[in-house]
């Protein structure tokens, strides 16, 4: 299993807060041979009528040495996921949990934005010191 | 500019043997204030009648502990590089060059077809003692 996410509590907590129950810590992933942990699974129980909802969350620190290549690389972790959950658990819908300072100086930079858009990527933006999430962006 | 790529000398020879013609060693792209170094760029003039036909190179060595967390880099910086390029220069064709070895072990194994296949990742696989191209797989 992999490290855990420097932010993995903060984020878990916030989830809690927030109303979602924590299902899987983490979530386990196989497609052919290859094994992956996605760090969270968690559901919430919404209207009645719409039944349970269920997420995965991928949690990125962005501490290395460079923001771009700490991008690329959440970039490739969630695509690679989100294309492994759509074919063996496809009502399950992936997030990618960062902090607010990593959501305005990355993902709300020009190259953010843009690659964010051509690839529909769902955020969860959280404040790492009170613990919330301040931000779902779809 | 980043540390060259263990393999870039190989692959350009093999490109040159080919009959391509290096212009960019790197090619520089700059979007919003990012700015970002390709491995290559190159030209070949085909038939007459198509003109120019140009690419870029971004070389992957896959030399990391984790076959997997290379690949995930490899495709987030791939997918950022060619929605970069569609924005300014949408003419150039963006190439991820890889070894047989690892084009046999991590792109043809299930997660990496799925993952090139939903992305339609372009690859040049090289034969890294030969200085040779092996296979175009568009």
């Amino acid at each position: 299993m992999p490290a855990r996410d420097f932010y993995h509590d903060a984020i878990k907590t916030a989830l809690i807060k927030e109303g979602w129950v924590i299902t899987h810590d983490p979530l386990f992933l196989k497609y052919g041979s290859t094994e992956m942990y996605v760090d969270l699974g968690a559901e919430s129980v919404f209207a009645a009528e719409k039944g349970t909802q269920k997420i995965a969350v991928e949690i990125k620190s962005f501490i290395g040495k460079s923001e771009l290549a700490d991008f690329q690389q959440a970039l490739g972790q969630y695509l690679l996921y989100r294309g492994i959950l759509e074919e063996v658990e496809s009502d399950r819908i992936l997030y990618l949990a960062i902090r607010d300072r990593v959501y305005l100086d990355v993902f709300e930079s020009a190259v953010g934005r843009l690659i964010s858009e051509k690839h529909h990527l769902k955020l969860i933006v959280f404040d790492w010191q009170e613990e919330e999430i301040v931000l779902w962006k779809e």
